[in-house]
């Protein structure tokens, strides 16, 4: 934090401006695009500006002329913070213009290493710290000033001050550059990223590589859906990320540090959201660095000492967030889309990940078909969970012709009928004993036995089999009742409060798209006589959930899970089953859309007219051929060539409805297996 | 901790016991030689062997028949503990018979890293685990059960339980193997220095392995004598220790993780006490394991972001314990006896470190010639030390061939003359303006510009001009009636207390044994005309302050200091100024001592009839040819052969009384300079 004046080492109360040293601002003076921020810091009229390298966030503050400035280095400062969040904090004067340090937390990453290098464009004048928690024992440390310019400062809750001589020159460039490995670390990355470079060049860089990415897509559409089409993008691109320095070096799960061979190592993977369409989109558009992700993924199951997969993992470290082992998903998507190979590694990772017993309720799944919910108070919504998840499994040893594994994990993926009470039509946890729970309230979000959704949404996971779930909700009349219900019910408060996932904003009907389950159902019309609903509820949840303007999106963006699902459903298509090689098909949001793929060949989508109310597809030609399925395969897509939609404002109800048109399913349905 | 019955979590009260899992236990049981501690555990019937190899314990615990036992991992323990030590801990059950883990501490060593590695001989049944500090924030971590057979765990205050099924077969084995590096670092250790070994191997290799570095010497003397002198050979292996895997890589001062090329890294430099007689007795016994050490201290000014050689260093850290930069003596005195031959890069480091403005006055030492009292507490002792440092400095630069450098440090070495008041013969510290200190009491440890020792002590530490010392004292018959004094007068206790190192009992008039700074001065009378009174006064300090006895020394020993005083006392000769080659002669102790050289010579002193009544040394002859001055070289003794002592119930008074005879002085005194 940079200031002028007195030096002041707390933040300051939110309710008392200008008591600490933060300043206020105001947006208008704000500038931000992708790699670039600006803004004044009114207190002190200072003009900050950021900027980025992969590891190394770039800083140019403009002091008031005649001020000499100075930076406040708050080691205890983070978002969510607690007393005793911060374990340790080091930090080393190296020379004048160079600051090298740590800090160890403990919060959702339980044991994080924040190792940096900081370089200075212009010398410290005068330097000193205060530790705002005493120190118990401290030995001799303190027999001679070590408070004021002494180079080696540790403590719990340290906060540094240093003095800049800006009053001539009142430019001050800060390259902060981190490492989870050392400060050595650090220093190679602000080097290999930085070395020589100013602020301008970085800033200049960050926008080139920014626009290089976000040039996969050409888009026509107004305004609002462009920001709203390249935010998502963006978004997509934020997590997962690095986690390695540019020598390849970086911290494993098991603490230790290792060298990544031919990979570069990934992190921050919050699995129950983006096995879902963040992941299959990179699939589609960055597979290589999906692929890194994967090997990413099998590094921590090998330095796990459960043997998993993550579960939602970050810096290191495995927070256990979140239900299932979706990560098998990942593998899987990868690996019939041909992205990822090691075929045989990634099954070993799988089938180790999926056999934990003590994982939530496993050892009881495994011997009972379903977890109990005396045993978890997500039985019904884990046993869903899993069952998909093994499905990943059976795929994936297919693909590696292990036929035993197949067939163990086909049974497995099974097991989400033994959830589903078929008297309501409706998943319904069960007991040991095999008893359904009695009081039960398919609309309560909590102490149901599902995690994060009611069972009115969470009935509708089972996307590999959705056949078989259709038989299980009662037939397909029943079923498109029940979507159809799903949509347009109104959801008493009741049921949600209090989940900063599930809001108001973000229901349509009892439809949660705020928060992830459901992100496939409006998808699921398509092994329906009626597929064409799709057409209309995706159209309305894009034009609902997602706004340019400050409300955004309609929940978080989950690492790029909700932004995934627009850009997918902007295009006209779902993987509402990652595992298979199918998209399943909406419409076009946008007249136009270009997709350069990274096989070189670009996808031309093409919906002339379309509209919320031409929101209907009458026809579809692909390359000149009409297509009638109700999906379309990764290897169609990779083709490339012209897609062009007929849109309509009404639907048309014949298409689609042969079995061909489909989309997979492990079977035809309890009735005809 | 082993244990049998109840599961007991905390340590107990002393005045409690059987309250927690402490057991008590009586000396009758013990049994302890090198490498190697037995003991009943009485409060469960559980025999307790312990030995070790270099970077590895070994535990072996016999529970009572038909009982199960369970071993109790107390992350929080600790000597000196208190709230807040601990920063951190974490540990994994890797498979039934491994644990890894590790703990980060803020002690002595301000950010301490110990990794461990625990192999066990038999499987655990179960186990879990209680965190004594609630932690603040933990996600989602507590969903299912993590406190029980969970292999992964981590938290401030970490007790840790491990059942094992003892009932049948009662031994467990425990390799308990150490890193500071990584918990891979600490497997490697394991793997290498005890795999496949059982306890009994490895404590019969413990047991070799001491015997062959207690057999440098064989000695004639009382089983009192011989305990005496082979447990002080003993304390001088201990430390400074290994601080390094197997593989070479270790912790730097930078925490940062290097390797090692071409030498052992070694830590825990206790420089105030052991450059004085530790060090140079490690350059005469194990001088390549005083190589490596010099090697490290050189890693450390290089690592150091102050570019200073350490201090009292300590497993990756600086704690700045004591005062003085007394490295740099420990680099001339390796230098100086051909131990180390790299002198432009030790001479470099030792520069740097007496050049660093910031460290204990050293900003005004160079600037006024002393360091003044209003800038320090120690100003008095730190300008004789510094003095005394730089006269080693200057040492190097004359053997580097660097004049100019030793110019200027030969003048530094003299600015011990600027804190002398001739007025009252005593060191008496200065204000910047250059004042003495008005009221002064001489005898007065606390307050009077001196660390840890009085003026009267003190004043005698010019180990590298005794000569112009003894000038300053008032002349030669001043400094000998002042050196009688010291070892006769009475010294009241408020002259003392509330200092652990100096008790009554390590007395010897005013002078103190127990702590260092007087460690040299029974040796100074070989510079006057009663060179005798050395050999009366080193005797009666060696027969008061070392006894085979629970009393032990007087004072602790200081990282191996006590004892090198001890082992060159004995043998005849001590390094009085380390950086010359010489060793002042005292007398022998004991009739016969062999000394086997690193050099494949052996040297045998002998002084048949030697007695507390026939102290004195009538004559000496070194291989057969008699030698009268009053200090040998280095090289002398490593020549080897026999020494022949007679010795005599009264002085030779006329023996050692010629220039020739008398040891190293940079000056001839002040009036000769």
């Amino acid at each position: 934090m940079p200031a002028v004046g007195e030096v002041k080492l707390n933040p300051g109360r939110a309710d008392h401006p200008g008591e600490g040293y933060r300043s206020r601002f105001t947006h208008a003076t704000e500038k931000a695009t992708p790699g670039y921020y600006e803004v004044m810091l009114d207190d002190y009229g200072i003009k900050a500006q950021l900027t980025a390298t992969q590891r190394v966030g770039v800083h140019k503050y403009t002091f008031p002329k005649g001020k000499n400035g100075h930076l406040i280095l708050d080691l205890v400062h983070g978002i969510y913070n607690y007393d005793g969040k911060v374990l340790w904090t080091n930090l080393r004067v190296e020379n004048d213009t160079l600051l090298t340090g740590y800090r160890i937390t403990n919060g959702w990453a339980r044991t994080n290493y924040t190792y940096f290098a900081i370089s200075l464009s212009r010398p410290i004048k005068e330097y000193g710290y205060k530790d705002k928690e005493k120190v118990l024992y401290n030995g001799f440390w303190r027999r001679f000033n070590m408070e004021r310019n002494f180079p080696e400062i540790s403590g719990r809750k340290v906060v540094a001050y240093f003095h800049f001589d800006t009053a001539e020159e009142s430019e001050l460039e800060v390259k902060v550059a981190l490492s989870a490995v050392s400060t050595e670390g650090a220093i190679k990355n602000l080097r290999a990223e930085t070395g020589g470079k100013s602020f301008d060049e970085l800033a200049e860089a960050a926008r080139n590589d920014w626009n290089s990415e976000l040039d996969h897509f050409e888009i026509a559409g107004t305004p609002d859906q462009k920001a709203m089409f390249y935010t998502s993008l963006y978004h997509t691109m934020i997590n997962p990320s690095v986690y390695m320095d540019v020598d390849g070096a970086y911290r494993g799960l098991d603490h230790n540090i290792h060298q990544a061979k031919g990979f570069t190592n990934y992190t921050i993977f919050s699995l129950w959201d983006t096995y879902r369409a963040e992941h299959p989109f990179l699939n589609l558009i960055k597979p290589e660095r999906n692929a890194d992700m994967v090997q990413s993924m099998i590094k921590h199951e090998q330095q796990s000492v459960h043997g998993m997969l993550p579960v939602w993992s970050l810096m290191g470290n495995e927070n256990w967030c979140m239900s299932g082992y979706h990560a098998v998903s990942v593998l899987a998507d990868a690996i019939a889309k041909g992205v990822v190979t090691n075929t045989d590694e990634a099954l070993k990772a799988m089938v180790s990940t999926s056999t934990v017993p003590y994982y939530e309720g496993v050892a009881d799944y495994m011997k009972l078909g379903y977890v109990p919910l005396d045993k978890s108070g997500t039985a019904a919504s884990s046993t869903l969970e899993y069952a998909y998840d093994d499905w990943t499994i059976y795929q994936t040893a297919l693909k590696a012709g292990q036929t035993d594994v197949a067939e163990a994990y086909r049974k497995r993926a099974l097991n989400y009928r033994n959830v589903y009470d078929t008297s309501i039509g409706f998943a319904r946890p069960r007991y040991s004993d095999g008893t359904f729970k009695k009081e039960f309230d398919v609309l309560q979000t909590y102490g149901e036995g599902f995690i994060e959704g009611n069972s009115w949404n969470f009935s509708f996971h089972v996307p590999h089999d959705v056949l078989g779930m259709i038989d299980l909700m009662g037939g397909e009349k029943t079923f498109i009742k029940k979507l159809d219900e799903l949509f347009t019910m109104h959801l008493p408060e009741k049921y949600y409060e209090h989940n900063e996932d599930i809001t108001e904003e973000c229901l349509v009907g009892g439809y949660v798209h705020g928060n992830e389950p459901s992100h496939h159902v409006p998808y699921l019309y398509a092994w329906t006589s009626q597929p064409w609903k799709t057409q209309y509820w995706v159209r309305h949840i894009l034009n609902r959930m997602y706004r340019n303007d400050i409300n955004g999106l309609g929940g978080n963006d989950d690492c790029g899970q909700m932004s995934a699902w627009y850009l997918f459903s902007v295009m006209g298509f779902y993987p509402v089953c990652p595992g298979t090689d199918q998209y399943v098909l909406g419409a076009p949001y946008l007249p136009s859309l270009k997709l350069k793929l990274p096989n070189g060949n670009t996808l031309e989508i093409k919906a002339p007219g379309v509209s919320d109310q031409k929101c209907y597809v009458q026809s579809l030609t692909l390359n000149g051929k009409p297509y009638d399925k109700m999906y379309v395969t990764h290897d169609t897509i990779l083709k490339g060539g012209v897609w062009e939609f007929k849109m309509s404002s009404s639907p048309n109800k014949r298409r689609g409805l042969t079995n061909e048109a489909k989309p997979y399913s492990l079977t035809k349905g309890i009735l005809n297996k």
